[in-house]
């Protein structure tokens, strides 16, 4: 049984390394009784407490060429996250570490999942009013083929019923125009290779556009990930730029700055409804087993977020619903 | 002498035409002096005021299929606009109709500059605390060459000289890391591309990233229509979904309603910055005259400023500096 089985945390990656990692792996523990063990460098992890660790001699730096890094440092703590999950030894890996190296690890070690052309990363956009869209490809495949959309929709389709208790997810496809005939190329070959699916509970919508991505018109929004990852850091680049544009604004007039004090519980509960790691982190879907990415800047919160989000996607056999979709 | 031709509205075009068009013509006229042309149906333009008119019978609907209704409609209001340009009898043309038609007339009857691959679509992103950022391709190619993207860069940049008074603008390509090596198969190629243009005043700095778009890292960030009009319609999304979400959670405690009536001025002021019709429409480079894009929805202001628009870079003789660029 899966979920008797520790979560597996690289302690060694991200840019707060090992402290905040460790800090929210014993978070994860305290507050939400998930079992966790630390993969990484035993003597650097003292502020474990009565955490495990599983050994892990070498360290994949955050801005290393990852295929490279994962075939060389096979003793690193991404490559024994990724092996520990394999070997039954964990249920799921959570990393803050290089995104890429994560993504080859876990294709490497833990394998596809059988008809799975390409894993892709599948991440939560905050929606106002509504349950968080996904969208995915967010960066794992700079070049996409229409079949690999295809299937990208039917996996975030799964994951939106796993994670977010859709029953029914509308899947858009991401383009320039709601017409079937708008897009690149790749996106009218896409469209119609979507057409022929198997969707099982969910539906195809058709085109959505990027001012549907925070909004409740989709469930799932599929792009390759070149497009994912400019339309992801777009966003969050717009959403940071705006509120330091309004803070800026009010702090030029000392009645307006006295008004915005009053409004402090508000802004925060903005600022965080609108963080990305509020979120969880983001999921590799494809590969043989949970990987959930967090962002390189992840403190302490951030990473228990992610480690529940790991233990949830355990508990609801997101991979074994994957595998099911795919051969159905 | 160009300055001393109107410059010719598309009095038909547009989800609020003409009403709207024609009120903002006369604002155009009435705060700066600018002189007009209406291209429309005269009959329908009653409240014109003492502005002349080019006869048009035919007007092409908003959603209509962009290539076989410029051929087809050949006294359409965008047809004439086009020609009233190539035949001397305006300086520029503005239109808020179908935005593929607009560009297909000005292709087809203005034609392209001298060694102009493909014209571009150009946008003005607000950068808070900086000068705006210049993002071409918005949406005119959706699949691109690298050749026609560095050339996008070298029109953008002229067009951040003449419309922004940068005199040294930072191109950057958008991809999805900094390293030359990130992205795709065609931003790599752009980038090895890029580096052999001749910039003149310009300097291309690199690849930038979808977070960096309203901010003061670049001035002009180049990228294929596909990718340009999903990032620009991300962060239209981003930037209303923003502000509702924060509006509605202000409305939630009395006292949070009472302190962000006070912050009206700020919010207006916040609103105004990022409004895209604050930024007198969209430019189409690469063709033999000036073609401003307004937004479909645009009201009298945003045609005002459009109008407006389209007269500044007449006088600054951006074409003749486009065509300079090209050819040197």
């Amino acid at each position: 049984m899966t979920a008797s089985l520790p979560i597996a945390v690289d302690a060694m990656g991200g840019d707060r390394a090992p402290s905040e990692i460790v800090a929210g792996a014993r978070l994860a523990k305290e507050n939400h009784g998930i079992d966790v063990v630390l993969v990484g460098r035993s003597e650097e992890l003292t502020d474990r407490g009565d955490l495990e660790v599983i050994e892990a001699s070498e360290v994949i730096a955050m801005d290393a060429e990852p295929g490279s890094s994962v075939r060389r440092l096979k003793d690193s703590s991404l490559v024994r996250a990724a092996e520990a999950v394999r070997d039954g030894r964990a249920s799921a890996m959570v990393s803050a570490g290089n995104t890429g190296a994560t993504m080859a690890s876990a294709l490497l070690r833990m394998g596809r999942i059988k008809g799975v052309s390409r894993p892709a990363i599948a991440t939560l956009l905050p929606a106002p009013g509504t349950t968080p869209t996904v969208l995915l490809d967010a960066g794992a495949n700079a070049e996409c083929k229409p079949e690999w959309l295809a299937q990208f929709g039917q996996m975030g389709a799964v994951f939106a019923q796993d994670r977010l208790n859709i029953p029914a997810p509308r899947v858009g496809l991401l383009s320039i125009g709601e017409e079937p005939g708008k897009g690149s190329p790749l996106v009218k070959e896409t469209y119609a290779e979507m057409q022929t699916v198997n969707w099982g509970a969910a539906e195809f919508i058709g085109n959505v556009e990027g001012r549907d991505l925070l909004t409740d018109e989709v469930d799932v929004v599929v792009t390759d990930g070149f497009t994912g990852n400019v339309a992801l850091k777009t966003l969050e680049g717009a959403l940071k730029n705006l509120m330091l544009a309004l803070f800026s604004a009010m702090g030029e007039r000392p009645e307006a700055a006295e008004a915005a004090a009053q409004l402090g519980p508000e802004f925060d509960q903005i600022y965080r409804f609108f963080h990305p790691d509020t979120y969880g982190g983001a999921m590799l879907l494809g590969v043989k087993g949970v990987c959930v990415i967090s962002h390189g800047s992840s403190g302490a919160q951030a990473m228990e977020n992610a480690i529940k989000v790991a233990a949830e996607m355990v508990e609801a056999k997101v991979v074994e619903h994957l595998t099911e979709a795919i051969a159905g």
